[in-house]
């Protein structure tokens, strides 16, 4: 065992070893989306996902496109938030931003009778209507998105990230999102089934960073894909 | 699909549901360890944790036990720090510290041709010998701990949780800490195997935070188990 081996040394045998498993598994990714169901696979340790993941067509490449020009990241929960790579989205001139901890948005979701992710989201719908929107953790923050989706003709994310975890309400609201994701033409990434995380979240985006890292400065990194 | 059930009723939902699928499964917990491993696969919806998890005899009481008394826990990511719950750490008299993005962590790392993660755990061991330590992420963390561990007689955790994720060294790191901890009388719970991550650390401390959060009161939550 190497203990001086580099992070980014450990990186790369890592995503060679599950390109062979995946090859093994006779799985064979879209190339467009390898690197997004590859990172997740390097999270969790987990093929179930290169099964589970559903990537609308294009999203990757819009994802990407909307970090390169600065576009934020919304996510659900500070623990997704701490995943999501500062150094990458420094390269893209971006932000990741989560509103769950405000004091004012609990006591909007006090007022309203609803969870603080719900008043979370809304808030952020406001704010950052065409933003990038993550949820690895609660199914209320995806209906939410759904409800501004439907209501509200400005509110189009470049890209929501839809992967809560769990055995209440999870698989189906992943399952509206991508129903009410294809009706607007919003592009959509959903881990379908009870999986997911705010690991799985952070994955997500840091490989749509990397990607978008890439678009900017092709001589960056050389892994990817 | 009920967008205003309680985060709290879906939880208590969940963890029903996790307790009879285990049964259908054939699975039976030790009744000391079923908080942390129905907790874990709550937080990943992934049952092998029902089979991955190592948890040394006692190790759950003794972990609760020190949380009870303040004991803070050290993790090797701001992620995990971030998933560990701050309402039950208050309710406890705890806290939870990450020396991962400290600037002079990273100074100390170059200095000595190591991983920030390794310097991270080497200045929590010489502050907290007795601490809580939780890894999710960095294998060469546990390796830190298990050479501070033979090197240091005052180095001697309350527990450590040792679950980082992946394909190149986490296996052997695990193993190697469950030895070393046997060795010296260590507390230790680790997912054996590739899987793991900082959602899966800041899981098991949150099961036995709120463990913990039962001692103290008694009328507290009631779920658990």
């Amino acid at each position: 065992m190497t203990e001086h081996k580099l992070p980014a040394d450990i990186e790369r045998t890592s995503l060679s070893i599950i390109t062979k498993e995946l090859e093994a598994l006779g799985i064979a990714l879209e190339p467009e989306n390898a690197p997004v169901v590859k990172r997740v696979i390097h999270t969790t340790a987990d093929f179930d996902y290169a099964k589970n993941l559903y990537i609308s067509s294009g999203a990757v490449a819009l994802g990407a496109a909307a970090l390169a020009k600065g576009t934020p990241i919304i996510t659900d929960t500070n623990m997704a938030r701490a995943g999501v790579s500062k150094p990458g989205l420094a390269k893209c001139g971006g932000e990741v931003l989560c509103f769950m901890a405000e004091p004012e948005v609990a006591e909007a979701a006090k007022l309203a009778g609803t969870t603080r992710a719900v008043a979370a989201v809304k808030k952020a719908a406001a704010m950052y209507p065409t933003g990038i929107f993550a949820v690895g953790n609660a199914p209320t923050a995806l209906l939410a998105l759904c409800e501004e989706m439907e209501n509200n003709p400005d509110f189009r994310p470049a890209l929501i990230v839809g992967v809560p975890v769990g055995f209440v309400n999870v698989v189906e609201s992943k399952e509206l999102l991508v129903k009410t994701c294809r009706k607007f033409s919003v592009p959509v990434i959903a881990a379908m089934g009870r999986k997911g995380g705010s690991n799985v979240a952070a994955a997500i985006c840091n490989a749509l960073i990397y990607t978008a890292a890439d678009m900017l400065d092709p001589t960056n990194r050389g892994w990817q894909g």
